[in-house]
């Protein structure tokens, strides 16, 4: 298996230039899953994935239709039955591009500059994907695909996936496996190989204020209405307290607190104060008051801002006492949340604090429930040993402040935990302009893949 | 003269539908100031106008070029040196027509839908200016006008009259007049002729909120950072207290105080509560405490949020932590408020509310002084008969929310008052979509012009 293993990591080595045209390739297709618009792309993202599975000798690939966006299966089981079989999950839809002016090259229009490849969904997670594949590729040409393996990839991750929730359930049997793999999780940075043991949940509302019933002159009116606009931001305002914490009754009423040597671990990873503000470019930092940032941003629940819109925000000026505001607000959860009570918490804030002098209604998006692995299962310990070898240092094990849904999916439907990884870097601007994959990292991850496999089938 | 004011009301009832025909022509031209994109449009309304004055008789018909729109100059000076010259003010451009989606027929396709007439600009003010041309059509068919007569026309009122102010400054000669008229005010209702006293100034802002560099994962990094979305929410809050008073620094120091006598006049009003709820269709009303609605938007000084904008606000839903924010926020001034000192308080609320973690910027649009007349002039007192003749009652003196900087403007370079006129209605939706002038109305609106005219000759 040692000769398989040096073969599959030859290969893999050898044929960097090959998986990153790929990439390209598939970058290419703006797949974006939130837009109508980009409807076609995201299945023609869905069929070049399935080809390309195809061609490197994944079998039964096929496409499963949903309500949405079609998932792709396909799957290598002849390792053995006494062998582990392992989920490999990941999607294919990317978020919106916009906005495009500050992109320096096609948002899908692939471009190598210096170490990197600049494109939307490149690290999240079309090249994740493709790290997997190559790595499955290079086994195969070594002869030996040492674990079973099954995939699933699906083209509504950005929108909350709301048709792998049902597909899971119908399709139990297709997907038993004794644990998944998600490489939808990162680096802190490009030295320091990451395991992530927890995950966000989320809950994502829009909230909609209505006052007069038309746009009214703000001088001839001004004064005796409720502007909508001043309204929606009076009830954002309220959402958090002057310690930083969210306002929503009951919202940290299950929160799980953080122990002693939870924070303590937690405490030396190498991301405190600099390394956000770093990250961020943000004058200061702000978040709730009696945590670190990587606390506040992984372990601790938060209520986000994602867009707000009312009256005329176009060239110049317009005297308009607008009849309606809207905001898209998302909250991150921790265990143990529950979407489905946040969602409950936010409008008895309304309920509480909305004033008579306008109407208000929620859009309930999506949600997805947070998650918590233990980080001594066999799974994640092969990972751990897997990018000890290839980056020479022991991993740091970290939670994440973002949301994979499908991780408490699979929980919920096929009962397994999910390994979390990745070779995404937080510089790497996923969900923002001139999104990147670091491409020494991303080989780097290839080959960590190729180990992970061998030690998950000596184990 | 008696004859000629029978035979000029005769023309003008005879002559409707010319009248109207010309409107829809004017009304046609997409003269939007504030867009560049319509530059020409705006331009063509220019010479539109001026050829318009020219076919029915007025002399001296120019185009003055500004650095901005031009402005349209002509005169009828034939009544005599012992006779009063009233100076004509217009306004040829108008507000943006968006959100479009709302128009029932085309907001530059001015239509009739049973009395009204719909389109932009037609009640704001194409329409007052072809009343106030139509009346002098009349006079002039009658042989006689019978006082002196000056007209200017500018084409950036919607946008704070940048170019005016330097015209007026270097026309004082060309402009020399006794009183102004400036028929951009409009009556309480069809059956309620109006005078208004009084005006609101403007300061008009835009506020910027950045926050992090750029737009970052909401997952990943929300909770460390201060969303500029929500700092934005924050300050905007602020800016009113419990009462609904206006948190600015020194907002209220130079505010006139409402005499009793004058409270007790507003108060008798037909514009109680009732009317303001059936104006806007809010679901309740809410103003400064303390003063009737029918104060708090003539004679009271507010601050409303005109539009606002941050992050991802098209369909669906996007995970991003926004890496600015902006609102545009006008405030509306009465005596003796000045936009300068308001501007100053703008700044200095956001320096002391600002907080570190974010950075802002202010970008001052225009303003404009608020202003009111003696409602015992002549003038005002002519034009008060000529409606009481047509519309058998005594009119109504009030005060307008909404801003007429050039009234301001007139008194300081021309030393003169504005008698403030005008016939649009409150439900015509002026800035809004389906704007309408009310037709029995307007026509009604030439006949009392033809009065005033005459009956400022014979005081």
């Amino acid at each position: 298996m040692t000769d398989a293993l040096t073969t599959a990591l030859q290969y893999a080595n050898e044929h960097r230039q090959d998986f990153l045209a790929q990439l390209i390739e598939f970058g290419a297709i703006p797949s974006v899953s939130t837009d109508p618009a980009y409807k076609q792309a995201v299945h023609q993202a869905a069929e070049w994935l399935a080809s390309q599975m195809r061609s490197i000798g994944i079998q039964k690939v096929t496409l499963y239709p949903t309500p949405g966006n079609p998932v792709v299966y396909g799957e290598l089981l002849n390792a053995g039955s006494h062998i582990p079989t392992a989920l490999i999950y990941g999607h294919y839809d990317v978020q919106p591009a916009e906005p495009l002016e500050l992109w320096k090259s096609g948002a899908f229009e692939p471009a190598v500059r210096g170490e990197n490849l600049y494109g939307r969904g490149v690290t999240d997670m079309k090249g994740q994907v493709m790290a997997a594949l190559a790595a499955v590729e290079a086994c195969l040409y070594a002869g030996i695909i040492p674990i079973n393996l099954k995939f699933i990839f699906e083209g509504e991750e950005e929108i909350g996936s709301p048709s792998l929730d049902p597909f899971l359930a119908d399709h139990r049997e297709l997907l038993a496996c004794d644990f998944a793999v998600n490489p939808d999780s990162g680096m802190i940075a490009a030295d320091l190989p990451t395991i992530t043991y927890a995950l966000r949940g989320i809950a994502f509302f829009e909230l909609r204020v209505y006052g007069p019933d038309h746009d009214l002159h703000s001088g001839t009116f001004g004064g005796a209405v409720h502007n909508p606009a001043q309204a929606l931001c009076e009830l954002i305002a309220g959402m958090h307290d002057a310690q930083g914490k969210v306002t929503l009754p009951g919202f940290y009423d299950s929160v799980r607190p953080l122990d002693p040597e939870e924070r303590a671990e937690l405490s030396r990873l190498p991301m405190g104060e600099d390394f956000y503000l770093a990250q961020t470019g943000a004058p200061a930092l702000k978040g709730e008051a009696g945590f670190l940032p990587v606390e506040q941003t992984g372990a601790r629940p938060t209520l986000e801002i994602n867009g707000i819109l009312s009256g005329y925000v176009g060239t110049g000026t317009k005297t308009v006492l607008p009849a309606w505001a809207m905001a898209k607000i998302s909250t991150r959860l921790v265990p143990d949340q529950d979407p489905e009570d946040v969602k409950q918490q936010f409008i008895a804030y309304l309920k509480k604090n909305a004033p008579p002098t306008i109407r208000w209604e929620v859009i309930d998006h999506h949600g997805g429930k947070p998650s918590i692995s233990d980080r001594h299962s066999p799974a994640i310990q092969a990972l751990s040993t897997a990018m000890e070898t290839v980056w020479g240092r022991h991993p740091l094990f970290k939670r994440e402040g973002g949301s994979v849904p499908v991780v408490g999916l699979f929980q919920r439907y096929l009962n397994v935990e999910s390994v979390n990884t990745g070779f995404s870097l937080y510089e790497d601007n996923a969900h923002s302009p001139n999104e990147k994959l670091h491409l020494p990292t991303w080989y780097k991850g290839i080959e960590a893949l190729i180990h992970f496999f061998f030690n998950l089938a000596v184990r």
